[in-house]
């Protein structure tokens, strides 16, 4: 019997992850797999980029967790600098574009799985692609940004970064450029940093931003990069000012890379990322499966789609993929929309619905946000943490959480979504048996706190 | 109408915050509050003792919440050094002992709170009250150790500290014993340290120990203690063996303080605590609750109850006993048994059952242990963490996780104490959505890398 061809488009995380659960429930001789990846690398961290830049991480390697020769090693035929440029469903191919020769070709496959991940948000503004603005999307990307703030070390004067966005990769990169010696502003277009967060919650993380000697100026949206005679960046104009900038980073979000997928008449919602069903499938497709960075996954919360591009939802995606194409089972439930994120000692972190997010669903709802610190107060390094709650009115549900705070406060949030996950209220909340020794917490964890709090605050608001 | 009176018996965690809650919703014109302590303090966190010895905390006016003065200020009639030898159920009424004058009187009660505490287990061998032989149960307790350890300092020779036990008391107290530049022995009379804890992973806090140059003798019940001349602590007697010793910190663990509530006949459970209902009265008496490290609590795994000394629960005791007495209501549901301690940058968690405990519930079981990192293996301090999770056979439900890890590892079991609250799957488990970060954990969790195994584990186990 020949075997199944699958044919994988995208080399990172969920294409890979994919290839390799598939290839470890089923041999070469039952399943043939053949990857295409357009770019230099495979199964990388983008999120470590900053890090890296920043200068925490020292190597490249070390953000690549499998390499092309350890896929190839477990017989994948990783295909690499190699684009799919057509997807043809009805006839089972793809068309391929090898980089280096420039040659085209097509390939059959019996499945096959999307994983073309997210591109980033570049506006068509003059200067945008300017010698000294960079994106941080890949790991090429990267590269380009310290070979471009090797080449400024050379310069004399004041070293000035310009962040654009402000949101996780903003402020990420606010903290790289602030360890590589820069004076860093941040431009953000809304009302606050932060914008998955409420614009409460958000003030708190420009206040801290302030404190760690990162500006913030909002309201700042980008209208043109203005460069000097060597066609180098050299200010930034926003609606809110003009800032002068030896480099800039763009941090301005991304979205789905759908382009192939869309064009080929594949189901895609209204953030424009692919649809699948609960195992990943695209819907409408038996042999077609999409994961990662391309699709949109399932808001358990608020009971919608969503685009979220996170590798660790990605290497699910690509788990319950691989399962599934290898003959096992496996099924993405959804999400409840948790992030984390550190600037220096500050951390970020939020689960579940914000505000505006509750209201565009029809939901009706309460708030409350305490301070607290994350150890007990008398031990040693006790630092502030607020946690704001969100709950729905009469029935208090749990709806979503927000933390801001120092060290050891963000993955508090997995408490949250974990009860969220539950579809727990905050009065069953203020029950939970959390670890508690003065260490680690006061004696009412800020989560519960919290919780006491939204109670109170669902009694109070009656009907 | 005459104000109904409440009488609070114990001035720690439980008896005050349920007279400070029945306050806060009932003024004294309606509510009468009485509360009795025999010692010298109010409201103090006994966990905060190890880092107060330790010399973390400076001063022993750290450890207090609130003072007795505070509480009066509260119009709580809060009787210091008295102490109830006799509760007279039928009567509604309680003896008390001033201890400074030596009196004894009789007051009535309308409603009661028994919050007596835990005493610790001091077994009646030879030299145990020697000089140099210290419980760290109380801030009595604590600053007679620090006086024993200011008098030993104008001493000469080696500086040796024996903890008996290895439980959380025994090794937070070896830490103290360590900062304060002692060699620190401590003598287990189990299998392994951190009884709590399976004996695989309780090997692996063994380890750790030895590591921070910690010794632990397993299998080393204490049989005496010998002492010198003047009195004072020389050598502890084991089975194992005999330590030297100019200082013995007593680690051994607390049973529930329950003479006085067993001599009034109210029901006490197999661990020796008060048995109370879900709004904390004490079963078969609407007018007397209990709380606190007296009373058994339901474990909502095992389905038993269990006696569990802990700051946290005491606390949600004293809330949930001062609404309902306050006209409000609250209820305490139970525990799941979390923990969470540390020994130097070693930390220690776990919730739900051991093996042993499914085994003594009758449970069927697998188990998985994985090693991770805290953090992405490629960001700056990532370091070992070791998970292993119980579920039961067939259901998959999750029944326990146990955590040995270095910092940020401790406060990951919270996941699995909602997880547990729950009543998830490990099945359920693997798709939770943690906050990811890679300096805060790799792309896959450590705890849904245990789940993911602990799936295959049910999966492989069959029937």
């Amino acid at each position: 019997m020949a075997a199944e061809r699958l044919v994988v488009i995208g080399g990172d995380a969920a294409g890979m992850s994919a290839a390799s659960q598939a290839r470890r429930l089923k041999g070469p001789d039952a399943l043939e797999i053949v990857a295409f990846e357009r770019g230099h690398f495979t199964s990388y961290s983008a999120c470590g980029i900053p890090y890296w830049v920043g200068g925490d991480v020292e190597e490249r390697e070390d953000l690549i967790a499998r390499t092309p020769e350890e896929h190839r090693e477990r017989d994948i035929d990783l295909r690499m600098r190699t684009e799919v440029t057509e997807l043809d469903v009805a006839g089972q191919r793809v068309r391929a574009l090898d980089r280096e020769s420039g040659k085209t070709y097509w390939t059959g496959f019996d499945k096959l799985v999307i994983a073309t991940g997210a591109r980033p948000v570049r506006p068509a503004l003059p200067g945008m692609d300017a010698a000294g603005v960079h994106g941080v999307q890949t790991l090429d990307d990267g590269q380009a940004l310290l070979d471009s703030l090797d080449a400024l070390r050379s310069g004399e004067g004041p070293r000035r970064a310009v962040v654009v966005g402000a949101g996780y990769i903003g402020v990420e990169m606010a903290e790289a450029m602030l360890k590589r010696g820069f004076e860093v502003t941040v431009l953000n277009r809304g009302e606050q940093p932060m914008a998955t967060l409420d614009p409460d919650m958000g003030r708190l993380v420009h206040e801290a931003l302030d404190g760690l000697g990162i500006t913030t100026v909002n309201g700042a949206a980008v209208t043109k990069i203005l460069t000097g005679r060597d066609g180098r960046v050299t200010e930034v104009v926003t609606e809110a000012g003009t800032y002068p900038a030896d480099v800039v980073v763009l941090g301005i979000g991304v979205e789905p890379e759908t382009a192939l997928a869309r064009e080929a008449g594949l189901p895609v919602g209204p953030h424009g990322g692919l649809l699948t069903d609960l195992a990943m499938r695209v819907v409408g497709h038996d042999n077609i499966w999409a994961g990662g960075d391309c699709v949109e996954v399932l808001d358990l919360v608020a009971g919608r789609t969503r685009h979220i591009a996170l590798g660790t939802h990605a290497n699910k995606h690509g788990q319950v993929i691989g399962s599934n194409i290898g003959g096992g089972y496996g099924t993405f439930p959804g999400v409840v929309g948790t992030a984390v994120s550190k600037v220096c000692d500050l951390e970020i972190a939020r689960t579940g619905l914000r505000e505006k997010d509750a209201r565009a669903v029809g939901l009706r709802y309460v708030t409350a946000t305490i301070e607290s610190t994350q150890r007990a107060g008398y031990y040693p390094g006790a630092k502030p943490m607020t946690v704001k709650m969100i709950a729905e009115l009469r029935t208090g549900r749990l709806l979503g959480v927000q933390i801001v705070g120092r060290e050891g406060s963000a993955k508090r949030v997995d408490v949250a979504a974990v009860a969220l996950t539950a579809g727990m209220t905050v009065e069953q909340m203020t029950a939970l048996d959390l670890g508690y020794a003065p260490p680690f917490s006061p004696v009412w964890d800020p989560v519960l706190v919290a919780a006491r709090k939204t109670v109170a605050a669902v009694r109070g608001a009656g009907n």
